[in-house]
Parts: C-alpha cells; structure tokens; sequence
C-alpha cells in the first residue's frame, strides 16, 4: 500500500502554484488557524512542471478579494479555484493590482502613513512577476513584503 | 471523483494527533519551511476518535529529541512516526520530561536567565496533560508557552 485516499473537498478554495516555500505566509494571511475549525491542507515542495510549488486547501470558505491581493503579493503565480458541490466554480490567477492601498505598513517610521493622521498606507506596484512596491508617500521599498503585511 | 490518492511518504516523520489549530506552531518548532526543501504536507481539523486534530508529515527527516519536547509544550497528545520505506519504524507519543532546560524564555525581564549571565533558562513541568511550566529561578509562569518558545 503504497497510496492513501483522501476524500476530496466540497466547497471551499483550493489556491494552488503558491511559491515554494511561502503556504505557510498564505495561512497567516487567511488568518489560518484561527478564521477556520473545518478541514484546511496544505502540500510544500509539491513537484509541477515549473519547478516546485505549495497547495493549501481550505474548506468551507471562499477567499475575499483583499485577500487575493495580499496572496498576489507573496505568490504572484498563484491561481485560485473555488470549489462548489465538488467542481470548479471559478478559476483564476491572481494578479497585483496597480496600487496596494491599506495592505502593507511602510518600513519607514517617519512615513506619513505611520503617523497618527489618518492616512491609510499606499503603495505603487513597480513589478508585478517579481512582487516590488514603492511607497507612494516616502518611496521607501520594503525588502520583505511579507513581513510587513497588515 | 470524490477521492484523490496521494502516495504515501517513503522516509520521514508522521505527527499525529497535534492539538487541532497548533499545525502552524508545530512546523515553527521544525522550522518549516526553511529547513526543508522535501515534501511536507499538513492536515487540520481531521475529525477523530478523540474529537479534532491536526497532522504534519515531513519527508525524509526524522525529528529529535529536543524537537520532540517543544512538540509536547504544544501538542501534548502528538505522536510520532518514524517512517522508514513506508513502514513504521518506531511510533511514541511524545512525553512532557519533568525539567525544560533551554526551551523556553521566561516572561519575567528581571529574571536571571533573561540577563547577561550564562545561565540557560530552565522550567519545572507542574502539570503534563495541559502543559503549565513555571519558572525554577523566578516561579512565573508563562501564559502562551507557544509564543515564547526559543
């Protein structure tokens, strides 16, 4: 018995081509454990044509669009298949919009966006393969987006 | 198509029965992902005997015995697999020892494992089934263990 057989998911959201490495920073983006108490799996270092890639599965919920941005900028390759009754209700690959407003906090403690006027944080996107962003106040470019997402 | 099959791992480590939600903190204590570039799958939620769970399973790594005890801070009830070409090779569940030596870093700023003498931190284990440690130099008592450990 070389295989195993798992039951495959209803409903949810099965966000696949996920960077090698980072399913773990999609998890904390959805806010994973805590925003889910049904089945959530995840597969890193999966061979695919393109060299290797993480899964996450999660059941029971379809991911929001603030949330396909953040993923976009960790997993810019991702794609994104929402589950219904068992087939793919929607498929599509997430993409870096040209502006991220409100996602990330400026590395800059001087920034405007970091003081106490209310100003949400703003960013241009400068390369959308390769994820870069310039904060659209200071134009400081934070060296690990992922850190710093809100 | 209700199922997939997955293979099942050839070398590695099974860990079972995790506390259901404490995956995430479980491939923290690996260092996961940046210590392994094999495949590693997780699973949460899993419905069991005993109510939820969570699984992890790392390919061709088996885990330590000092991972082992940060496991059991967490996830009390885990049990580990050592998978040699897909047979169990050795199965335990993982076991709280009486003493946390160089594991956890206490709350207390003030205390003399926290200063700028060699003294490793070290924690009696006042209960095993809900893990609660307490300080052997300063008797505070950590609220998430999780969060501090090292």
């Amino acid at each position: 018995m070389k295989e195993l057989k798992i039951p495959l998911i209803k409903d949810g959201t099965v966000i696949d081509h996920i960077t090698a490495g980072n399913a773990v920073k999609v998890l904390h983006i959805l806010g994973i454990p805590k925003t889910s108490s049904s089945i959530v799996s995840v597969a890193m270092n999966v061979r695919s044509r393109l060299g290797k890639k993480d899964i996450v599965k999660v059941e029971n919920r379809e991911i929001d669009p603030n949330e396909v941005n953040k993923i976009a900028l960790i997993a810019p390759k991702a794609t994104i298949n929402i589950i219904r009754e068992y087939e793919v209700a929607k498929k599509y690959r997430v993409q870096l919009p040209d502006e991220i407003i409100g996602i990330v906090r400026c590395a800059n403690p001087t920034c405007v966006s970091n003081s106490s006027e209310p100003v949400k944080s703003r960013f241009i996107v400068t390369n959308k393969d390769e994820p870069q962003i310039k904060c659209y106040f200071c134009e400081r470019e934070p060296e690990d987006i992922a850190d710093r997402i809100i």
